[in-house]
């Protein structure tokens, strides 16, 4: 295959695999895709110990990394990492801590031991500035921003070395903001995707921002794209090539939770919502009864970005690992209703392009037949 | 064009439209697509005069019917049409009609001078069988249900009159029950499309569906589609054809409300919102004050089908005509964003076809190249 997103990287496929496990992110780049690495969860030292590994083992082949830099948040202008944090903890209303720990203890899940201090991790310019300057320091060909567009500074930092810069967007404006501070590929992600996501769906959203963005600008379609077939639309829709998140989250390299996994395999595409519940900011998710119970009549509500999440952050692993299963959620997209089956991560590459091959070759017996 | 639906109708292009308007319908099939009238709006002695008009009118091509055969609602086995609505009436609680005017007034929107009579419209079996008896009395090619499996009785009915029968679908249980009706052609609606809609996006739901009914039932990609990329991802993701209804609002020949028309042509892909505020069940709007309202802290929430619609049938054409424009609302679909000009419905028909091809030519280029 060859559009301009294969040209500009050397890779054989136009499928970017979005996974925060490293094992994943290699089989992607050696399967002729490009394996993008979700650094959200690691602190700088473990960023660095993550892209050592993979220098030694993506055989060559490019790969990226993936930050959250919102542009926007509460109490942003508050000094250093350290000192936000203890201000954004103090801004945590008391209610909101209390309705937490009833929910966690009404289904059994064990209490508190760690600290909360790896609670804000990359949410914000001062914890995300130094996983980018770690990422810089390895040879990696792309780097990605996963909310909103990514200060100009940045980009041009990733430029001088050589590294394109993709940006996700969930409507038109904000694709165009991200052109306009230099983004080269907007991933153009659709309301049936996982994680944060806008309200506008892929088959509307892609075509509407390849128009806005223009000629110069790479579209990567996202939301709702597990199989050939659907690969195929979202590049009928215009876009240069596929950006892909949950489907990486069941194959045999994945280090999904392990109670997570068996809701994921069994899930349908009704299963998910959007909900504030996890970062304050709408983002889709198994239904459980953690995202029930936030939108019960005795929630406190949500707080805003990075408040939620900080309140939330030490809880999740709590519930990983303790109580009766029934708040296991995971952020993931529509797509999990076909998600039914593990599989190693080539393979799902493979399977992919076979089908897409075969719904091309559906698509000019239609107008070929003539 | 060639697939098995363009084969079974004899049309040129596998396009259906779906319009409340005859003369869209008319101009539709004329250009080689099928129309197909929403009858909900009609009595069955309307509808006998817009089917005359489409007989005369079609040029010979073939057209359908699109009825609202519900199958479970509030009251459904009280005795006769009359005596049905006079029952329902008394179920509405005064609070909702309370709220209703006091909203219809604050916006200056003209007291109510019609009598209900018409509330009802086609939402029950009931009132749509007269309906169905009527077109079966018209040479059309195809019956459309727009809210789950039609009653067997009635698809049997078509069959025996030489009529496919068509049911729209937002998942893939509710495919499968329609295709155990004898459904003929199943419409996978994604979250997108205006009016009734469900969840799963347009992406995630027609290969979910096409692998559902299996290969006997023919299935017609619908929400989202309203260009010829959108046309090609929706056949890209297995669909025979498909689905329209939004784009053709803002056609020549459409009787779209005066009041509506602007908006619907400023409208983003954002300015739509999926609401009980209609029927009852979700449905895609336009935002207006209306849509908000009903989401309000004041708001009482919203009745059961029909009992919504039936409170709310009489407020409508007040709102299209009077009062200060900010109730106005309308069923439409995110494809909203790209409706901003007006156009002869022929020459929709027409670009959808040519940018279809040029998208299949990018395919072509993309895989061919190597």
């Amino acid at each position: 295959m060859r559009t301009r997103v294969t040209e500009l990287f050397g890779i054989e496929y136009p499928i970017f695999a979005f996974s925060h496990c490293r094992d994943v992110v290699a089989a992607v780049s050696r399967a002729g895709g490009m394996g993008v690495l979700g650094a959200l969860h690691f602190s700088p030292e473990e960023l660095e110990l993550e892209l050592k590994w993979l220098d030694e083992n993506v055989g060559g082949k490019p790969y990226g990394v993936d930050t959250v830099m919102p542009a926007k948040y509460e109490g942003g202008d508050l000094g250093d990492a350290e000192e936000l944090l203890g201000k954004l903890q103090g801004m945590i209303p008391e209610e909101n801590r209390r309705f937490l720990e009833d929910l966690l203890a009404e289904h059994g899940v064990e209490p508190s031991t760690e600290s909360a201090g790896k609670a804000l991790l990359g949410w914000t310019d001062q914890t995300a500035r130094p996983q980018v300057e770690v990422a810089l320091r390895h040879p990696i060909a792309l780097l990605a921003n996963a909310l909103g567009p990514p200060p100009a500074d940045i980009v041009e930092q990733a430029h001088e070395h050589g590294v394109k810069v993709a940006g996700l967007a969930s409507n038109a404006r904000h694709a165009r903001k991200q052109v306009d501070v230099g983004v080269d590929i907007i991933v153009a992600q659709g309301t049936e995707a996982g994680g944060h996501t806008g309200d506008v769906a892929t088959m509307v959203l892609v075509p509407e921002i390849v128009d806005a963005v223009g000629e110069d600008t790479i579209v990567l379609a996202a939301g709702g794209i597990g199989s050939g077939r659907q690969m195929a639309a979202g590049m009928a829709l215009g876009a240069d090539g596929v950006w892909t998140g949950s489907i990486w989250l069941t194959v045999d390299e994945a280090d999904t939770p392990e109670r997570a996994l068996p809701k994921l395999l069994e899930a349908t595409s009704r299963d998910t919502v959007r909900s504030r519940a996890w970062t304050g900011k709408p983002a889709r998710f198994l239904k459980s009864a953690w995202t029930e119970a936030w939108e019960s009549e005795k929630s406190p509500g949500y707080l805003p970005m990075p408040l939620q999440f900080m309140l939330i952050a030490d809880a999740l692993p709590r519930i990983a690992r303790s109580g009766d299963g029934e708040l296991v959620t995971f952020p993931v997209g529509q797509i999990v209703g076909s998600m039914n089956q593990i599989k190693p991560a080539a393979q799902v590459v493979y399977d992919l392009i076979e089908e897409y091959v075969e719904a091309i070759e559906r698509l000019n017996a239609i107008t070929g037949a003539d």
